[in-house]
C-alpha cells in the first residue's frame, strides 16, 4: 500500500476560483461568500500539486489499498477504511468498460465519498454524522460512521423498498422514517442543536460536503492506471459528485503532467427530472426542477448543483436524459454479460447506447448493485410441477432445446 | 495481470491419491474407482508444480487481475472473467481479519468456484450448466454462464427468500422453482437427457465439481501475499469445498517452498446439521446428518463430503459447531464495524468467538453480503413523527445525548 501524508491545503470556491479558505473546518454549506439565495457554490479541496510523489501513478492498479493509496490527493483520511475502491473495469464489448462499483463495501460507489465525509467528521472531533438518504449513501455513512466509533442518525423517506431498509439499518445507526419534505429541516436541526456533523446536502442548489466527491476521483486514477485515458465515460448523475469526482481526477492527472487531456464526461440523469441538463440548457450555474414518476430512484433529484456543470463545461461533455425504458434495456444488456445492477446504476450505459459509439475507449460507471432495487424484496417466480414432462414444457418455453 | 497457461495435468482421487484420471472430461460425480454405494470420493486437480513461474507469488495483492493472475495454478480458465477474487482483507481487531468475499462479482465466494465450473463447460463444449441452489451458488453459475455465452438452468427451492428470487432469476438463467427433494432427480436428468454440465453435486456424499474447489485456493494466495501465512483460518463450512479449497492453496505454497507451513483449519458449521463434525466424530471420510431449524440457509447441510474431512485432518484443524444466536452475535459484531454479512457468513467469526483468541493472526472468511438473507425484503422500520420533540424522545431512547 503506497500510504502518505494528505498534501490538501484548502478549499477553493466553485463560485470564484479565486475565492479560498483554510482546509479546516470543512464547509458544509459550500462556498459563503459566493453563493446566492437562489444558488448555493460548492467548494472544493486545492492541495500542494507541486509535491505529489513520483511514481503515485506508477504502479498497475492496486486494489487492496482502498483510497489510502491515493493519500497524497485526499483529504486527511482519519477515518479507518473498509478496503473501499480499487473496482474491476470490465470489458462488455469492443473498448467498452463497465466500472463496477458495486464492488464497494456497502456495495456502491458511496463508500469513495464516505471514507472522506467520515474522516471529515473525525478530524473535527464530531460526536456523530448526519445523513439524509433513503439508500447508498445512508448505509454507506451508517457503516464508515460505524468503523470509525462514531453515532450516525440517518433521516430516510417512510417508504424505502424493502432490501433497502434492511440495509440502512443495519449498521447500528439510529434510523429515523420521516416523510421527504421533514428530512431537511430536521438534519438542519440536528447538525445546529446537537452538533452532529452533516454528510448530505443542506443547500438550496446542491453543495454537500466540501470533501466528499474528493472520494470519486480515486475513480479516475484506477482507470488511468488501468487502461490510460479513455475518450469517454458515461455517469449516472443524481447531484452530479460523482460526474465532478472523475473529471476532477483526470483534470489533476492532465496538471500534473501525466495525462494529455481528459475524456468527455457524458452526464446520464433521468429524463424524469433533469437538473443539470436544465442548468446546462438555461446556461444557469445550477437548476431546479420538478420530478415526475421514475424507478430510478437513486439519482431522480429535483435539485441540481454547479460542479456538474463544471464537469460537462470543462470536459466538452454532455448531459444525456435517458428514460427507465432505456436503463431498463441497458440493465438488462449487462445481466448478459453476467452483471446485476441497480437500474439507476444503469443509467451510464442507457446513456452511451442513446449517443452512439464513440471512437475510443469508454467507461460506463454502474454506481450499484441490483440488490438495491425496489423490485427486490417482492420478486415472485413462477413455480413448476417436477416432473420431466412439465420441465421439458418450461424448457422449450425459453428456448431449450430438448 | 501476470497470465499463464495452466499447469494443470490430471485429476486425482482423493479416495487415493495413487488413482489419477487425465485432466479432461472433468469427473462431476467424483471417483469412479474408489466411491461406493455409502461414500462417493471427489477428485481434486493435479498440477506440474515443478514449472511454477518464479515470481508468481511475489507481487503484492492485484485486484484487478481476478483469477487470471493465478491461472497457472488453476484448471484452464476458458470462461471470461468478471473480475472475481482480489477481495479486502480488512482488519477487525488486533491481529484479526476479515476475508470480504462480498467484494465479488455476484457477492459471494461461489463466484471463485463458479469461474472454473463454468470455464470447465465451455472446455467440454457444453450448451449449457445447471445448477441446484436456492441463493450464491446459482445466482453465480448464471452470471458466469451469461457472461460466458452459455444457457444455464437454475433449480431452485419454491420458498427462496425474497432478495435471493430477484438475484437469481437476474441473470437471464431459466429457472425452475422445484421441490427441494425435486432438484437432484431433475438435475440428474437434466444432464443425462440434454447433456448439460452440472456445477453442482450428483453423488449420496458431496463431490460436487472436480475444478470448483480450486477457484477457493485463491483465497489462500491472496491472504498470503498480503499477510503470510496466518496462525489459523476460521470459514463457514456447508459442503466443505471452501475449507478445502483454502487448505490446499497453502498447502501448495508450502509444497512450493513459499511457506514454511499451513494454518490450522477451523471448519464452522450450524449446530442445527454438521455433517463434517459428524464425519470427524465418527472417523468417516464423510457423513450424512439430519438439519433442524436454522437461519443460517447458506451452509445448512445434511450432506457432508471427503474434502473437509482432508482439510481438517491434514492442517491439524477442528470443526467448531455454531448456534444461530451465535452466528446472529458474530454478524452484529461486524456490523459495528461497517460490514453486514449474510447470517451463514458470520459463522467464521462464530467459530473464533466460540473457540477463543488464537496466537497469532488470524483470518475469518465472511463468504457474503446481508442482502442474501432471508429476513432482507421484509425489514420494517419504526417511523418516527417528524416534530423535533418526537424525534428527540426517539434519539434518547437510542442513547444519544440531546
Amino acid at each position: 500500500m503506497a500510504e502518505g501524508a494528505s498534501l490538501a491545503i484548502a478549499q477553493r470556491s466553485l463560485g470564484d476560483p479565486a475565492v479560498d479558505y483554510p482546509l479546516w473546518p470543512p464547509l458544509t454549506s459550500g462556498c459563503p461568500r459566493t453563493s446566492t439565495a437562489e444558488i448555493a457554490y460548492p467548494v472544493e479541496v486545492d492541495y500542494a500539486y507541486d509535491k505529489v510523489p513520483d511514481g503515485l501513478f506508477a504502479e498497475g492498479p492496486g486494489r487492496s489499498a482502498g483510497l489510502d493509496r491515493w493519500a497524497p490527493l485526499l483529504p486527511p483520511l482519519a477515518a479507518p477504511t473498509l478496503g473501499e475502491g480499487g473496482t474491476p473495469l470490465v470489458e462488455i464489448g469492443d473498448g467498452v468498460y463497465l466500472k463496477d462499483e458495486s464492488r464497494n463495501p456497502t456495495w456502491s460507489h458511496k463508500d469513495r465519498l464516505n471514507r472522506c465525509t467520515v474522516s471529515a467528521a473525525v478530524g473535527v472531533g464530531a460526536e456523530g454524522v448526519v445523513v439524509a438518504s433513503s439508500g447508498n449513501h445512508g448505509a454507506s455513512a451508517a457503516a464508515f460512521a460505524a468503523r470509525a466509533g462514531l453515532r450516525c442518525i440517518v433521516l430516510t423517506a417512510s417508504d424505502a423498498p424493502p432490501a433497502v431498509r434492511s440495509f440502512v439499518d443495519a449498521y447500528g445507526a439510529v434510523v429515523l422514517p420521516v416523510p421527504v419534505e421533514a428530512r431537511w429541516p430536521l438534519m438542519r436541526q440536528i447538525v445546529d442543536r446537537l452538533g452532529y456533523h452533516p454528510v448530505s446536502n443542506l443547500t438550496v442548489t446542491h453543495t454537500g460536503h466540501a470533501f466528499g466527491p474528493e472520494g470519486y476521483k480515486t475513480i479516475a486514477y484506477e482507470i488511468f492506471t488501468e487502461i490510460g485515458v479513455p475518450a469517454a465515460v458515461f455517469t449516472p448523475v443524481g447531484y452530479g459528485e460523482l460526474l465532478f469526482g472523475i473529471w476532477k481526477g483526470f483534470a489533476e492527472l492532465r496538471r500534473l503532467g501525466l495525462a494529455p487531456r481528459v475524456p468527455r464526461m457524458y452526464a446520464c440523469e433521468p429524463a424524469a427530472g433533469g437538473p443539470l441538463a436544465a442548468a446546462v440548457r438555461q446556461r444557469a450555474a445550477a437548476a431546479v426542477v420538478p420530478v415526475g414518476p421514475t424507478s430510478a430512484y437513486g439519482i431522480a433529484c429535483s435539485v441540481g448543483g454547479h460542479r456538474g456543470v463544471v464537469a460537462i463545461r470543462e470536459s466538452g461533455g454532455e448531459v444525456l436524459l435517458v428514460s427507465d425504458e432505456e436503463m431498463a434495456a441497458a440493465r438488462a444488456e449487462l445481466s448478459r454479460h453476467g452483471l446485476w445492477v441497480e437500474l439507476s446504476a444503469a443509467a451510464g450505459l442507457a446513456g452511451l447506447r442513446r449517443h452512439g459509439d464513440v471512437d475510443g475507449p469508454v467507461v460506463c460507471v454502474s454506481t450499484s448493485s441490483g440488490f438495491k432495487d425496489l423490485s427486490v424484496g417482492s420478486h415472485v417466480l413462477d413455480p413448476v410441477v417436477p416432473t420431466w414432462e412439465a420441465v421439458t414444457r418450461r424448457l422449450r418455453s425459453r428456448g431449450i432445446t430438448v
